[in-house]
């Protein structure tokens, strides 16, 4: 009588009569950097499923690749100059970051305000490039009109940049976005209702449950990043915009285009906040269960019996951290009973323990989906936070730039992680908070109904990415899942004309009652002296 | 290389480990009337995959039978008076509504006045009833500890009444509820930002795109939804919510406990608007392909020819309209080249055409289906009118009641329908309307339009629903998805005493600021004088 659900599900969808368009073109116009790794995921299902895919790049592109059997790229003549000015960024980052007086409130504040001004500075060095390789671009009319004439089914993009959106209002393509962030912050803050007592803005570490000073700051900080804007838009794109689009064109109208945005993340790792019906959720799509160690590891991991091991990378871009906390990671380490494999790229710290192994390069969702693994040591990536949740890992984070400190705000609101302020990292707190997420099994207990929750969806995150991306092609757009509140001014969206009419209608009824009241007494009044 | 989406779909759903827990025990507090006929799609669905069901009905249920192959019912021993009722409040409704001067703008105002605070009054009675039954089952303490007894895996409901919601917090159940409506409105308003700007308050036939009046007219609308509420609420609830949970406690609150929101509407039918997280979209759930017609129809329909056929029916509340409007109806049925079926209960009007079947009851979804049918009139319920955008058949509306003006606004928007005022109905206007929607084909292309994209969904709406009701099933509840704006007080919600504290803020620096010009100036003015 009862069938598993997936079989039942097999059944029914079967019956769906769900067609792919032949071969859909997809014009990708990617972002550099970690962004392209979430992007190639994607594009290999595409390549799989028979699409046919081309990528924009600058010359000196980082991460991607002039060649690949996934895709056709276009190489822009110009430079993006993304590799040689992220690590520079990245140490300014951390220098500042690792001045903070731990103790001092002002401090904290202090340390904040710098790295958001540095930010700020970085961000805009960083669109003024990339606004230089979309003046290439359109400039380049020979590239624009082979663009039209391939006659593209869409444009998928990272709205973490411009040039995509531009790129398909120029070419009237449809517009897909592999989107969680805009220049405008964590991207729900542009397109839905985000009332700030309850949904921390970007970068603010706060969670939906929020004190009164906490909810004061995540206003300022709010009008802040909104006032901040302009600075970082105005020298990137205004002229291109004005050039190319029109001069009474908003920057921000490009990213209101799209046609469905798919977010890299879920309601699990989330708080839960207003969506749109045309925002998708694959958070964590890019996870796959793990598979069997190299022969060098396994040893290694067995060896750690019942103890269990400790991971710790802090990703691709931070090679090594000061001497002084190393040494300091490395003494901890050496008190745990568990065997540790660490990521590291540097000098050997001088206290290593026996228990700790150094690697170059970690199969890391291999040991996450190890049964041995006990905690997580992570910079708070959300591709690392997300492989965590996936696989039930409970974490430690050492946030250090961008959305890492967000990132590990979620996973410590949830309890399946604890925090360190690298600024404050020695090896007693280190061990200390090792010790806690270990030991206090609610921090594993927590992670793991994470896990369940989040594996438990009607689909795969990246089947339901790949669904809504042939759903824009097979329908050329999905214009009827966007609001219409787009297109009208924050005037007439917050009502203030109605409200300001019905307010004057209340006080003319409010000052002709008075009136004729007035004049109801004074005749009374008056009549009543004149019969005196 | 390609696989079509389906089979794909098939290979990755069939390696997610979905597992349902073995039998899970559902208490549903349902909806009499057509709310049933929506809930019961969902049962057959439940039963069939296991699940024990038990449904709660009072003595006298009207279409919620006592005895079901698919669920135990619980009776409870008093009387709801729905059918007996059910035919004064339309009967009352359609009156006033068939009074009303089409042509004057006063007229209609005072005519929607009148059905308001005539629905408003009958509500008000509907709830009273409702509030004895839900007071006989609380003071049923036999009842209750059964209740608690059986372990109910969670409460489904209908919110249209509190019942349901009430019951699942006194059994501290998980709560998902079959929802369009609830006391407040659509239901949407209750729970998710709702911008009076382009969101049309329910009962007011506007659409997304409002001119200013008709965005006043949605405002006041709003607010009189808003007054008005506790003259329903107040004699129904009150008295429960106050005995049976507190002095303190708030009606609405019990709706904002659900885990899940399983709506019956979708974007392709409702305008997109903010949504959140626990909300579930199953708009056309009830909906199937259509078999073959009996064989008594089969030679009609076949004997249309090219002109095919028109479908007519009001569904099955009202059972006869008044005697002139049903011979203007039958006239203008005589000069169509189509043929016709109309199910009518009544007097045969004297005119009726030779093209014209009249017709007890007819197999909607089966004409509906059927290749030859040009056009679907209908009084614009929710089942009907997702039936005719599954099936891809336009529009001819005649709203009499509740939702239906608003539904058949929707179709209307779109394009894939006219709407003909039962008060202005004559054979030319009525003719001139079908005219327009088989003739024009516009209307047939956009109804099949809004079927392509109704049907091409990752997952049919009825699995979906199942899906969600046994997630909640799986994990007790849903909680996570439940936003924490519901834990809020419309006073920290809306940040009021952060604006407050900032424009304190602002005007205690201001006049510090002015204080100590004043003091300076005055120092300078005065010293000066001194010298001189």
């Amino acid at each position: 009588m009862k069938m598993p659900f997936s079989s039942f599900l097999t059944f029914t969808l079967l019956s769906m009569q769900l067609s792919i368009v032949s071969g859909g073109k997809i014009l990708v116009f990617p972002l550099d950097g970690s962004h392209w790794v979430n992007m190639k995921v994607i594009i290999e299902r595409l390549h799989a499923r028979g699409h046919e895919i081309t990528v924009l790049r600058p010359s000196d592109s980082w991460y991607i690749k002039e060649e690949s059997f996934l895709y056709t790229s276009l190489t822009l003549p110009c430079h993006g100059g993304f590799e040689e000015n992220f690590d520079t960024y990245l140490s300014q980052q951390l220098e500042i970051r690792l001045q903070m007086k731990p103790e001092s409130f002002w401090s904290k504040i202090w340390t904040q305000m710098q790295i958001r001004w540095v930010v700020l500075d970085q961000f805009t060095q960083f669109h003024k490039k990339v606004g230089d390789i979309i003046t290439h671009m359109f400039e380049n009319e020979d590239l624009m009109q082979s663009l039209h004439a391939a006659k593209y089914d869409m444009v998928l993009t990272d709205p973490g940049i411009g040039g995509g959106a531009m790129l398909a209002r120029r070419l009237h393509l449809p517009l897909v976005f592999n989107a969680r962030w805009t220049i405008h912050g964590e991207a729900h803050f542009l397109i839905a209702p985000s009332p700030l007592s309850y949904i921390p803005f970007t970068g603010t570490e706060l969670t939906d449950k929020m004190s009164f000073p906490q909810r004061l700051k995540n206003v300022l900080s709010f009008f802040i990043g909104k006032l901040t804007l302009s600075y970082i838009t105005d020298p990137s794109y205004k002229p291109i915009v004005r050039r190319f689009f029109g001069p009474d064109v908003d920057y921000s109208t490009f990213f209101l285009d799209a046609d469905i945005w798919l977010m890299r993340n879920d309601f699990v790792f989330e708080f839960p906040r207003p969506t749109l019906p045309n925002v998708v959720y694959m958070g964590g799509f890019q996870c796959k269960p793990s598979t069997s160690l190299p022969a060098d590891l396994v040893e290694f991991v067995q060896s750690s019996g019942d103890h269990g091991i400790v991971i710790m990378t802090l990703g691709t871009l931070v090679s090594n951290l000061p001497q002084d906390i190393s040494e300091e990671i490395a003494a901890a380490f050496a008190q745990l009973p568990q065997k540790v494999i660490w990521r590291y790229i540097g000098p050997r710290p001088n206290n290593l323990g026996n228990n700790t192994l150094l690697v170059k390069w970690l199969p890391q969702n291999d040991l996450l989906g190890h049964p041995k693994t006990r905690v997580f040591i992570t910079h708070g990536g959300t591709n690392g936070v997300q492989e965590a949740i996936y696989h039930g890992v409970p974490v430690v984070g050492l946030p250090l730039f961008f959305d890492q400190p967000d990132n590990l705000s979620r996973v410590k609101a949830k309890g399946a992680g604890v925090i360190v302020d690298i600024a404050m990292l020695n090896r007693h707190i280190f061990k200390e908070a090792l010790m806690t997420v270990i030991y206090n099994s609610t921090y594993g207990d927590n992670m793991r109904t994470l896990s369940k929750l989040h594996r438990d969806q009607p689909m795969k995150p990246l089947d339901l990415a790949v669904f809504w991306i042939e759903y824009v092609i097979r329908h050329k757009g999905a214009r009827h899942l966007q609001t219409h509140s787009y297109k009208m001014s924050w005037f007439v969206y917050s009502s203030v004309d109605v409200f300001t009419a019905l307010l004057a209608a209340v006080l003319l009824v409010t000052f002709i009652w008075i009136s004729v009241v007035r004049f109801l007494l004074r005749k009374i009044f008056t009549g009543g002296k004149i019969k005196h």
